[in-house]
């Protein structure tokens, strides 16, 4: 079994009765919930965040991230820690509001920025690489009937592979689905997830999620150096 | 003033009387009338196809090409002079349902396939590039009022740099600005043109096909060869 | 087990003694040999290219193919069958030579040129990607005592990955390994391989081409098409 | 002119006599000499690195970036302004050490480590892009009679496109030369350049950068925000 930490902010499901009546046991107890029948799940929330040390990453095969309005109080140190083991193969998947956490932005070098509205729009996630592993299972688009609207630009690099691009009701389009090696680790960010609308109950996202562990997973971990090295004829 | 070689198949405009009343002239002919103050322009249809010659494209800066119900008609030939020039370095835009065409698929190397529909639909073409030299001038988007609906999957290969992503009114996405670069030649496929929609007096269609041809020329024009070459340094 | 299929083209182990030496039983033969402990092998000749039917291919999980001075020979609906296949999901493997052979031309669309010379120099192979599953169990490069050398600029679309670049004894560079995908089907460009030496003995090298079958291999066999679709909603 | 600022660390000059000797005026000093014919130049070193401030970047069309021991003494501040402008577009190049710098580690995302060794083996720097704007004028390779030997495997995200891969007398090989977009701007890194050889004096690699400088050059100055937006069709 794969081994999943889930960090989930956590703070909405407190603030917002929205959002603690739809996840009760927060956003990281429905994604445990949802994913414990096939994987191992450790889970921090910001109350926990500085329990996600070296040695919890790299007993990780895949980190799942979710946060929002505490970003900022993550500390840098955690924030380094994930880059760094990500760089040493460790997957990780990124999840709505996660494009703009410390770990995302380190790893991607921009500012991860995005238009945005809140009006409860529909959205249609189409799914444009039909043979990938990420889209095992998935049809033509997951439909969502209520999801925060993400808009571009979005400032990202250029994806290495561009999975989802999702449709709005207003009219708007979001890559929604994006994949980049970030040295020996793979990242997949997702966007749908927002707190107010129950989508980690949906089951095709839920599939999608299942689907990118299996893709961001890696057996080999271990960082490239910069070592002072001979000829190579000569070793 | 850059050479621009357009062709367009002109088969439309005859046996469409929607096409042929919007495009009296043939949507080459307005084309031609939207970018004779800035480049230099040569026309070629269906019937002149074979004019497409390897001098022709030798005096080619950028080479715009639309086409739909008579791809199989142009000689195979053609195609492969077309693909010849781009890899040494001529410019190449494919319009709408070019990306049919036979000298697009020889380059991407893929079927080119899509889902559409017909219904009339408005289209947004959002800018996810605003920094691009494509887009200089451009806002946020391009509204269309009424164009045909291209979907995803779009079976090209990622494009080097997605520019333009557009949306419909019934919520199909498409990737509707690429670029890529086969060898020394620049390539942009954009999507709008739908012959019985006026898009090509859309001025902001029209700048977009300004500012790609600008970016798509380039002053070297050589092929790479295949030389039985020396050592380097024996040279 | 996988199911392999093995084009080796066979006429220069015939018409030059060094080949036919080192690979008495053709290099399909070594390639065979080396591979069949872990996966299910047909192999084809220039002979019987004519056998590779949408059947046989539809039956392969990746192709494996080596030509060079028959390329000519091999009937265009055979290169066009295994274009498609790969569109489909079928992986592909493309050995030293066959960077000029039909297929692999069809699928980047490009000359595929690249200079060459033929003096003996030593290879070193550098694994530029240490956590790709391509690369698993290779070290910092694989040293070949004797290769044919390839030189840049190789005439091929950016890869999507770039494994291994390799460098010569006289001091040229060449993309080595490099990764595409194409519609559904995943693609691995691999240089060494000449027919004079013996490098498909060579462990690291067999370890390489497992590896990669490995990665090219998707369950998912489909192609995209091109269908008349309805509103997503009204579907 | 372009409005181009150098920023140059100017500590090895002062502590390695080798470095004095070739570089009497600091390699900014060389760099101003070179490229001043063509660019306006502004000059900074690390004495003087918090001179570049937000007005700096703002009136810079290209930075150029050489640091090597003092990467550390370069605040965060002006490392994060840095990446800022790029971001905004801002050209920027980074040379040979420069890939351990904090802006350009910023920008990656990644360690960009590297192997090294200093034996002052030659380097040919291959050209992989003839048609590309960065090599115009240059031939198959430059050489250069001594350079520090940077070797693979280098820590840097997939370039958008590689454009020179050197080779090393020992045998390694480096991409040498890779282009990269942060939101609005472009980013060249080149390898070129260690302070004990006179490289900055090589005609090809002064016309290399002065090519760079010109293909970073964007007019379009403007971050990405992250704004509340309407409904597009209600603007």
């Amino acid at each position: 079994m794969l081994k999943i930490t889930i960090y989930n902010e956590g703070v909405h499901e407190k603030l917002d009765h929205r959002a603690g009546e739809i996840y009760p046991k927060g956003i990281h107890g429905q994604l445990k919930s949802a994913l414990e029948d096939e994987f191992e799940i450790k889970v921090f929330t910001l109350e926990t965040v500085e329990g996600i040390t070296d040695e919890v990453l790299a007993d990780t095969d895949v980190l799942l991230w979710w946060g929002h309005i505490r970003h900022a109080q993550v500390p840098d140190e955690v924030a380094a820690r994930v880059r760094d083991a990500v760089h040493g193969g460790m997957g990780a998947i990124f999840l709505h509001s996660g494009h703009h956490s410390k770990p995302f932005k380190l790893l991607m070098g921009t500012s991860c920025n995005l238009t945005w509205r809140e009006d409860g729009d529909y959205e249609l996630v189409w799914n444009i690489k039909p043979g990938h592993p990420i889209t095992r299972g998935i049809g033509r688009f997951i439909k969502l009937d209520h999801e925060e609207t993400y808009g571009e630009p979005f400032a990202i690099p250029e994806p290495d592979e561009l999975i989802f691009i999702g449709s709005y009701e207003g009219g708007e389009v979001f890559r929604a689905g994006c994949t980049y090696r970030r040295e020996n680790g793979k990242i997949f960010y997702f966007q749908p997830g927002h707190e107010t609308y129950p989508t980690f109950y949906n089951e095709d996202v839920i599939k999608v999620i299942k689907n990118a562990i299996n893709w961001a997973y890696s057996p080999y971990r271990e960082k490239i150096g910069c070592p002072n090295v001979k000829k190579p004829l000569e070793e």
